[in-house]
């Protein structure tokens, strides 16, 4: 970092994180008259609903990732970085970096927006991130990628046709929308991209199954389209598995227990073996969470979240606010009680720019408003020609399942992503993989080091602090 | 591997190695009653002529890599296999594999084809290697282009002016087509990527140095092209220092040697301060090429590279072919005397194709041909609108540079990629390019680990033996 040579008479944004909250918080504070230091682990915003293509070789890294850099490039009061974290020092007023080739000075801020996210969480095993990764960097995706891929590449050496079986067998955990939609994809790579290609094993005699601990899929949805959902999957080949509740993880798969008596062999708990399982359970927020808690006396949830003021800010220090996965926010429409915000990316954005807005509220002297959350639906994707949708309406609920709603949430997804050249790539490379059942970004690297790394690089992964 | 329940009544042959040259042998087998076995170290066929846009973020990784399961899903006698050939027996003929999970057996071949190719090489200075990484596989590639995208944020960080300009010193070794290309679009991305995204530093001041050892850039080109190419690069902002001996690298830079008196301040030895390099020098055959010769008593040359009859087989074993850049090859015209085969493409694929022919003639009980390679010309390219084009026509040679050239190249190059969606992705990501100057792939990775593993990584990626 510069130090600055004469202090700046422009009021100092640091933002952490550049997620759909830290990214809109940075837009919506164009043309004003301070300065914005965005602070980033990386050096791209991420596209995450669409991360999962990317694990499954459906799309190139790129195309769903857009270098901050060049976001910002048209709006001179925004300063990127690239760095992390690794404390805020409340008092001082000011955001630590991690060192890098040289020492860095610390950030100093007049405001402070920490929207550093959230990463996957084990429930305090953590010594089962080597075994069952989890999916929220573009490091995470090649990996899940990779062991897929792989996976069946072992099977086509294997002689001995149990071993070769469990090479063929995948477990998603959590059927949250990223546990549904890699299991939906999974099903379709195994059952439709994959035949013809092997000469000693069948792909798609490949078990997908998807392990839910609660009653039903897709829990943030009606019931009626978590019904339909299972319907969609189960049509794809996915074995669905619910009130499974996972209890041990290792190299040669996962205990589980259910009281179901879907397995009449052993009635409350059996092994499935696996050689390839992604986690798709649990989240926990960032860690920076519970170190502004501890450092401000403030409140933190369950999931490590920072429970904020109505307005985002941190309660007594209107000069941080909270947003996006990081925040146990609240939605605060005139005349009602209010509501928590669920864990979207529309939420997230709304965050940011609220947040902006109130910024610029308090430099002009103004008191800031409550944070009010619009819900225009939730859309989630099962796999080819499958989706859900629950759409928001004046008159009341509008909701569909089937074709038309997975044309509904490709293209709504396409219109949201960052820069008009990755819609363009987004859209041709589905309209390639449609009508042709291909996935063009089969390409796996780093085999020689893989079984060696996948500990260390897991674990690393796993870390929990994101900014 | 799957061992084979009865012996196969047709006659085996083994590939090892799936770049341009085992790629075509294979494709040229199709419909003939044999078995093919194509192994590879990595899952995909790999575009090495456009590797240098992966590694300077022009283009993802997917648009030159094709899936070889993929490739070969139509032709059912070949049998693609993942794996790293150890050794070959030649006298049970077989071929060893380094183990997975579980041991392989060892691969039985009537007719052997290795096509393993070359890898950098650092004359024996491996040490060398984590501080000036080479450019033969995807990893290497993104090893790469992590360097360069992180040197540019390194040195927007740094206060000091000194260290600063280190950062921004990029130096190529080495002036050959991928030299002369990495050095051209280090010098568009600096000059025209870049800029406007920084706030504390000028990308557009960054030094591009590219070091060539020998008298003149592209040697394999003629005089006149050799001068146009020195022209354009040093057009586009590259420093091109000729008669330049690298004698030593570290984590600070180079020392090279020169007698030129472009350095008034020492006549023969200097250092220059880089934190990124690039080894676009030395190559050095695949260690298969040693290995058979020790088990077969055949030549290899300096290089490493296994001096093969005019059928491209084996001295003294006629079941055993080494095509592509493991083959010390000569072109045998009627009437002429044998010149060598030069290492370039077009010599792999028409050895590939050479060789499947010359083993159904084997088959069929006749004579094997000799190999004459067809010189179509030579192409190179050296930044945005610049290129230098030598074709052979039957007139005498055609020479020509600048924009046309470049177009030629475009098109000569998106023509031969492999399979019709890479090549329209890659059509329209150039065609982006070109109008905006942006590089849409400048997403980088692995951040964190990267600093602790180059050594390892390096040290891996620099093992000779590539299959």
């Amino acid at each position: 970092m510069t130090t600055s040579s004469a202090p700046s008479p422009r009021p100092r944004v640091v933002i952490i994180g550049c997620g759909f909250g830290g990214l809109e918080a940075a837009r919506a504070l164009r043309g004003a008259a301070l300065d914005v230091t965005l602070i980033d682990k990386t050096n791209h915003h991420l596209f995450q609903p669409l991360l999962y293509q990317v694990a499954t070789a459906g799309l190139s890294a790129p195309a769903i990732a857009a270098p901050i850099r060049h976001l910002f490039r048209q709006q001179p009061n925004v300063t990127t970085l690239l760095g992390e974290v690794t404390h805020i020092d409340v008092a001082a007023r000011t955001v630590h970096l991690k060192d890098g080739p040289h020492p860095s000075a610390p950030l100093p801020y007049d405001h402070l927006i920490v929207a550093a996210g959230a990463t996957h969480s084990y429930f305090g095993r953590d010594d089962w991130a080597p075994h069952a990764p989890g999916l929220k960097t573009l490091d995470d995706a090649f990996e899940i990628r990779r062991r897929i891929l792989l996976a069946f590449e072992a099977a086509e050496k294997e002689a001995d046709p149990t071993r070769r079986a469990d090479w063929l067998n995948f477990v998603v955990v959590g059927a949250g929308p990223t546990g549904v939609e890699m299991a939906g994809t999974l099903a379709e790579i195994a059952r439709h991209t994959l035949p013809g290609e092997f000469r000693h094993i069948d792909p798609a005699s490949a078990k997908i199954i998807l392990l839910e601990g609660g009653p039903r899929v897709l829990q943030s949805m009606p019931e009626s389209l978590s019904q339909r959902a299972r319907e969609q999957l189960e049509k794809l080949g996915v074995e669905v598995r619910l009130n499974a509740r996972v209890t041990a993880i290792d190299s040669d798969g996962l205990m589980v227990e259910s009281p179901s008596s879907a397995q009449p062999t052993s009635a409350t708990s059996y092994q499935i073996k696996s050689k390839c399982i992604v986690w798709a359970a649990g989240v926990a927020a960032s860690a920076l969470g519970r170190q502004l808690a501890g450092a401000t006396g403030c409140a933190t949830d369950r999931a490590g979240r920072v429970v904020v003021a109505p307005d985002l800010s941190l309660p007594g220090h209107p000069e941080i606010s909270v947003i996006g996965d990081l925040a146990a926010a609240k939605s605060h429409a005139p005349g009602q009680e209010p509501t928590p915000v669920p864990g979207v990316s529309p939420g997230a954005k709304q965050m940011g720019r609220a947040t902006a807005a109130n910024i610029l509220r308090r430099l002009a002297g103004q008191a800031t408003q409550p944070f009010r959350y619009r819900d225009y639906g939730n859309l989630a994707t099962i796999g080819r020609n499958s989706a859900v949708v629950d759409l928001t309406s004046p008159t009341g609920p509008v909701r569909f399942s089937g074709y038309f709603a997975w044309l509904f949430w490709l293209f709504a997804h396409v219109y949201f992503l960052i820069g008009f050249r990755n819609r363009l790539v987004v859209l041709l490379d589905w309209a390639w993989a449609y009508w042709s059942f291909a996935r063009y970004a089969r390409v796996v690297t780093g085999i020689e080091g893989s079984a060696k790394s996948n500990g260390a690089k897991q674990s690393e992964t796993a870390a929990p602090t994101r900014s």
